[in-house]
């Protein structure tokens, strides 16, 4: 999650496309590893490969119509955190699956949560992450990873 | 998680000790399983065990006073569920650990994410749940549950 974030963060820095193995480069891990990261960005349609020579991943559209949730789901899905086995349906005072046709209360405070989590982060998009990365350093950071990308 | 929410339901609907095994058994769960669900919920002083021949597990306060947060933390533990590796201080644009002193960008999104799905669970008891598994049906499951768990 943590690279897949960054990925999506460093692409904004340049509108040519960046090979998985530099991206794997410049952020240290391995390249099997990112390349599983990338894959799953691109199912979600949220960079795209280009082929060829100076071929690579760009970002499918604008970093301010990406959001953090997006990315999450991209990589880790979008059903709830939560999983709910309807213990409730078990034992001797086992519910009728007929009175189950609703998730129980603790389920949907569950599935509550989870939303709230996930409307947190559907708010920041990733045009929004490149903002405070740029707000966080002194130095011109953005400019200094397009160009280190480039070269 | 899910056996632990609804053994503090449970829980409530007697003021009796009630055994571990007892518990397994309304909920068709291990009680090699429930066991350490109920020593974690223990450890953070939720329930606690009372010794003896009518011994079992009490409530160590009034459901009201417990959250859903405190049995998920309990649980699972405080610590955010995002991972920050500090990515951002490998590869050859690492950045030097005196500029990181606080959590970048990403981390903070992440982890405010995860304070606004805590503060969710914090905003449900144990009594609520009560309430809203009682609302559910029309027979009034709780005294069953407690007359069950008596007998
Ligand atoms: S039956 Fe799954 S949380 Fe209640
Ligand atoms: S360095 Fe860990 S999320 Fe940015």
């Amino acid at each position: 999650m943590e690279s897949a974030l960054h990925c999506c963060v460093v692409l904004t820095s340049t509108a040519e496309p960046v090979p998985a193995t530099r991206l794997a480069e410049l952020h240290g891990v391995s390249a099997t590893y990112l390349a599983k990261q990338l894959q799953a960005l691109s199912r979600a349609d949220l960079v795209h490969s280009v082929q060829g020579k100076s071929g690579g991943y760009v970002l499918t559209r604008s970093p301010a119509k990406i959001t953090v949730l997006d990315v999450v789901e991209a990589v880790d899905g979008s059903e709830p955190t939560y999983v709910c086995t309807e213990i409730r349906q078990r034992g001797p005072l086992a519910a009728p699956p007929e009175a189950c046709t609703a998730p129980c209360a603790i389920a949907r405070t569950m599935f509550a949560a989870d939303r709230a989590w996930r409307a947190a982060l559907a708010e920041v998009s990733i045009a929004d992450l490149r903002r405070m990365v740029g707000d966080d350093y002194d130095m011109d950071v953005m400019s200094e990873v397009g160009k280190w990308l480039r070269s």
